[in-house]
């Protein structure tokens, strides 16, 4: 017996009516079935679309008796010709729905088990544990499928726009060096090196710096990348990073680049044109603005700061806060006349959770304003309000007051949460953000020690250099982030290419002459060989093709994710390995750790 | 002091005398430098490439006295003026040879401990050692970055054939499980759940089948795999593979994409023209031919297989070893009669190396065959042997008789050897060649079972599925090897999707329902969920580029490459870590293992 040829001749999404009369042979998933009149109707899938087929006992009895015992999800070949349908039978949802298939010969290529969820359906109700374990017949289903093809076209758009730019992908090792200062790592037990680790890279920072040290000049990749953290419901353990870093250029060139990259992936991958230049704006603008250095700008309603009007008001609890160094900011809910009392209520109880005491209220009526507070204020620090607010008739304005940084997150998560619940965000819409001008360092409580806001590579404004021994915390770096619909997408700096500030910057961040040379040596000796200027950025594809794709779950763009144990249910993994395994390594659990083994 | 902007107008290759009298600005290393005549010459480079710099004291004395402190691989970048060479001083090996630049203007950006080894020159009798403690500085040599250059432009050639097929590049985790059927596995110590591993894959083979059955029917990548293997000269840990998998296709598609593929990407990358048509080859006609399934068919010279004539001969040791069961094989090398007895001592020694006894040897002259052993022939066996290895006046004929495994294996290095020593081997020529029809299985002498040759995974030839039982070792599989120039760049075959055939193939590897349950049971419950007929292959890209560069090292063809113990020597790495490290993974050093800690 000759196999069945189930080679294609049409994907099913092909075929039109002028197509009919055509021989053709298709071969696909059964995705649904039904017997209606005697004759045996298929739809056919495969990952292009959807085509009809016929079994028609008139045509083959042994066919159309042969075709009744298929299931679900088997997988067969036919050949057959092409007709129009019936009147009234044809699927204007489907591009293949005028058409139909009657089947001249066919072969059951493989049967198959009831799948232990519906794969016919666009939603699914089945619980995601179950689709992990079954990814592979979750990906069957469009709506996962759609994605990873997004996926291959926004990568290979973004590989084909760097490539244009003369840029060189250049693969960095996997198997690195462990760096303690960032995350945790992942570490691989060398064999031959007992008791040695390499690390899996939580990025590839060093060696792009080094491949600038190395003259090359533009380079990209699209790198895998490890964190072993506890994970968040939008992190997955192994994350992909588009990685760039350029010599001899400026900030004002990074940012014109990401520019055009962003417009062009945007265009390519779903028809959405984004501006020519996308917004950019100072760190603490920002967060004088929208209390955040990530703010969502798809709806306005900014933080407004009205402490020169407050502390002179008789409303105690405003004029307190301020002569305790707090502040004093509204923002003004367009239209939001109709906001009860109690969503307001709410509004406080949410603030709580900020550590805010609470929020005080105004609506500005075509009279003036209402509310219990009205009466603190004179007529000209209402009109005051009034115009630095932009309140119109119908507006609320909500109030807080307190220490800065408390105002600021409150306020941040106050604007987010009424935006999306009065519905102010507008879908399909995309708001792009630059911000810049960050702070170089942060303090940190816990270690009692400066930490760089960015990371140790990025320099300084160097007009702030002056500020390293005095005031460092106000010192401001070179570092940029791209912010899209509020989330921080990427971020980057001008790098520190004088090996002495580059040493000067880890003394301050509290690594002795030992730690350095320990840690970094071989990066400052690196430094000292001839490293042109050179900055760039790292952009989290993860995130991007969320965006891209609109869905909140990540699992959702990534093949074969991980659960937030970072378990892989369908292959089982992470296992137990077997004891000469672990004994090749040379290392052994440790029962002081793990006393139940 | 505004900052001296060093963006550049030009890279280094790129002024012509059509650009005389501009304004341009430069930046880049100081490559080589010379006083004369009072003016300062600098050899100016970047990774494009190289343009004289001239520091006139006529046109600014301070900038021709700060000039004269520059040293190699200083960074620097300079404004000035295209101008023409003067007359007999132009560099026609130089594309920007017939100008240069006088500065008006320049800026040290960073300056440069002498490097320990030359930068200057294309090659380097710097130790590899060295070079690769100092990769960045070794990167920044024409020879290396070159490569690097070519290995970007390959793989953005096959990401951009393989979309334009219609493929989509999926990423499969890099964090999976262990397989331990194969080689030695990394691992991966998995800190949330303790004493659990993941494996850095070997392949994606197991992923790529699963989206078969996901339905993704078009599959590539270019994934990173890994291997803890004690390392040949042409090894590395992490290497890089072009993997592809598709559905319903059969051996003769995959056979013309292949084609297809190399031939874009020979001409893109190095404009070589290889034919439409691969030469295809039989596993066992292959073996026949040329004593191994990957010869180098860059040359002539087959393998003559000459038992009927030698088995009525007088020659004993010949008759004795067909009669034992052995072969004899010749090879005629072409024009060949003035290699010396020597030379002929020198082979047989070469030849025990592969446990074959010795060679026997003849020349054919115009007056007739000489030598030793011509007197044991008749003068009708000498007329067969010249025709069946169509000897010419001038040839040498080398003969072998012995065990067909080890005439096979001598005769094919000797074969190579030979075409190396006499120059047999056309350079910048490429040869191809697709193997197929190999066994299914091997026979493992150590372990006492059989192993498949390729992989489990691989379809047995379907006429051949009667042996299973009776004669597993006569099965042919449907499996096919790319050889370019003797060395194998791929490999593949068509997969079974019949869970039952799997099982049993696992069942025939002598592995028990609990193990197959264990290793491969999600795979085996993946394949009754209908999985479409699907093959792959996947291409060694390290191996490919070596061939693409025309060099031996794989090494030069790896950005940051590691050692043969698998060190990197410029991160120092696998390094040790902090005990906290080591306890959150509640792992620690075995000491039965390593008495010495």
């Amino acid at each position: 017996m000759t196999p069945f040829d189930y080679r294609r001749t049409h994907p099913l999404n092909a075929l039109r009516p002028s197509d009919i009369g055509k021989q053709v042979t298709l071969s696909g998933w059964v995705h649904r079935q039904r017997d209606h009149g005697g004759l045996i109707f298929i739809d056919l899938r495969d990952r292009h679309g959807i085509t009809q087929i016929i079994f028609d006992p008139e045509i083959s009895k042994e066919d159309h008796e042969k075709a009744s015992i298929l299931r679900l999800e088997w997988v067969i070949s036919i050949k057959g010709k092409v007709r129009l349908r019936g009147k009234g039978l044809t699927n204007p949802k489907l591009p293949t729905g005028e058409i139909e298939v009657e089947v001249h010969d066919f072969a059951i290529l493989s049967q198959a088990k009831p799948p232990p969820f519906s794969i016919s359906d666009d939603h699914t109700n089945a619980h995601e544990e179950l689709r992990l374990k079954y990814r592979y017949l979750d990906l069957r289903r469009k709506n996962l499928s759609e994605k990873l093809a997004l996926r291959h076209q926004a990568f290979f758009t973004t590989r084909k726009f760097f490539n244009d730019q003369g840029f060189y992908e250049i693969q960095t090792p996997l198997l690195a060096r462990s760096t303690p200062e960032g995350a945790r790592d992942y570490l691989v037990p060398s064999r031959i090196h007992p008791v040695h680790f390499y690390a899996l890279p939580q990025s590839p920072q060093i060696f792009k710096q080094l491949l600038m040290i190395g003259g090359i000049d533009r380079y990209f990749q699209i790198a895998s990348c490890f964190r072993d953290e506890d994970l968040r419901s939008d992190r997955q353990p192994e994350f992909t990073q588009l990685d760039i870093e350029m010599s001899f250029v400026t900030l004002e060139e990074i940012k014109i680049l990401m520019q055009s990259y962003l417009k062009t992936l945007f265009k390519e991958c779903i028809n959405y044109e984004i501006p020519e230049t996308i917004k950019a704006m100072r760190y603490f603008d920002c967060l004088e603005m929208y209390g955040t250095d990530r703010p969502d700008l798809r709806f306005e309603m900014p933080l407004i700061r009205l402490d020169s009007i407050m502390k002179n008001s008789k409303f105690a609890i405003f004029r307190d806060q301020i002569k305790q160094g707090g502040i004093v900011k509204g923002i003004c809910v367009k239209k939001g006349k109709d906001i009860s009392r109690k969503e307001i209520d709410h509004y406080t109880d949410f603030v709580k959770k900020f550590k805010l005491n609470g929020l005080a209220w105004m609506k500005k009526q075509a009279k003036g304003f209402t509310s219990g507070i009205v009466k603190f204020f004179t007529i000209d620090q209402l009109k005051a309000i009034e115009e630095k607010m932009d309140a119109k008739t119908n507006d609320l304005l909500l109030f807080a007051a307190g220490d800065e940084n408390i105002v600021n997150q409150a306020m941040d998560h106050l604007r987010r949460l009424i935006a999306k619940e009065q519905g102010l965000i507008k879908q399909n819409e995309y708001q792009f953000l630059w911000v810049y001008d960050f702070p170089l360092f942060e303090w940190n409580q816990d270690e009692k020690r400066l930490k760089s806001l960015h990371h140790p590579f990025t320099s300084p404004h160097l007009e702030d250099l002056s500020l390293l021994k005095k005031d460092p915390l106000k010192m401001r770096s070179l570092a940029y982030d791209i912010i899209i619909n509020g989330h921080e997408v990427g971020g980057g700096s001008q790098r520190i290419h004088d090996f002495k500030l580059q040493k000067k910057i880890f003394e301050h961040l509290n690594l002795n002459e030992k730690e350095i040379d320990e840690k970094f040596g071989f990066f400052i000796e690196a430094l000292q060989y001839g490293t042109p200027p050179h900055l760039g950025i790292a952009l989290g594809l993860d995130r991007l093709m969320m965006l891209l794709s609109q869905t909140e779950n990540i699992r959702d763009v990534i093949p074969f994710p991980k659960t937030q144990k970072a378990s892989d249910l369908m292959m089982q993994c992470p296992s137990k390995i077997s004891p000469s395994q672990l004994n090749e390594l040379k290392i052994k659990p440790n029962p002081k750790e793990i006393p139940w083994i």
